[in-house]
């Protein structure tokens, strides 16, 4: 059961009917991001489990970006963006995974040292293949992912099954 | 003069040769992101003018967000992406602005209440195009921009005498 903050916070999320296309729920998470104390409950929410045991957070473009951010100041740690292909200048790992059409690649620097805690934050779980990816790419940079942070879960889409051990603030 | 925390923070910043094209030097600041004391140190230089002005930041898609995520949780607010066109599902404002070759478009969703106080922030200030279209268009939402805070200045674009009044914490 969700404590009342987070009860609030939940509810500034926004459903979007047929976004992007007909038959998809939309979850927006912007209103509560705007929401300096439903932010700050999420924040909290998504680092209990891993409190004390990363030195680095990573997030993954673009909305894990504003998580990842926000995790990285209140946990005291550093903060690592991977990225899509292609922005960054000197990438030193690269992971290529696929989409229901297509594959997309996802990017780091040499920024996470052998043996380095990682915490993987992104804003919603869906089919999970993402957040695949961005364990493959830490594990090939030296690190050691000790944990997986998502704000939202989209359940019917099965992506606990791939990703595995995964923290989530709120389900739909 | 910068302090020994900054002068630390500001050695972490990589300067990467001839991209993303020859005769351009590229600041890379993701050593200084990964840096637990070094983010702390930028965040807390970015803010201090402001400090208890503001109420929202908001912050200019992708690189803007890590810091802009940051900045949310230091200073106690609530955090708006401004990002690139076709992101959003129910953009409320638009501002479309010239680049070097064509145009680019940025959007907000309508989480800025009338008469909100917004502290832009981005990573770097180049020719300043992008943060005055950020500018226009929290005001085109009714917000107030009280500051405009970058972590790099790159004083030989001259974006300082297009945006007017901005802190920024390095120069180069």
């Amino acid at each position: 059961m969700l404590s009342e903050a987070l009860t609030r916070a939940e509810s500034l999320i926004r459903t979007i009917p047929d976004y992007p296309e007909p038959g998809v729920q939309f979850r927006d998470i912007t209103p509560l991001l705007a929401d300096a104390r439903a932010l700050r409950t999420v924040i909290h929410a998504m680092i209990a489990p891993f409190e004390g045991s990363f030195d680095v957070v990573a997030g993954v473009e673009a909305r894990g970006f504003l998580l990842a951010g926000a995790v990285a100041m209140e946990a005291g740690v550093g903060l690592v963006p991977i990225r899509k292909a292609g922005k960054l200048p000197l990438p030193a790992a690269s992971v290529t995974y696929s989409l229901e059409y297509g594959t997309a690649t996802i990017e780091a620097h040499d920024d996470i040292a052998q043996g380095t805690r990682v915490l993987l934050v992104d804003d919603v779980l869906a089919t999970g293949g993402t957040l695949v990816a961005a364990h493959e790419l830490v594990h090939t940079l030296g690190g050691m992912v000790v944990g997986t942070a998502v704000l939202m879960e989209l359940t019917a889409l099965g992506g606990r099954e791939v990703v595995g051990d995964v923290h989530t603030v709120f389900t739909a």
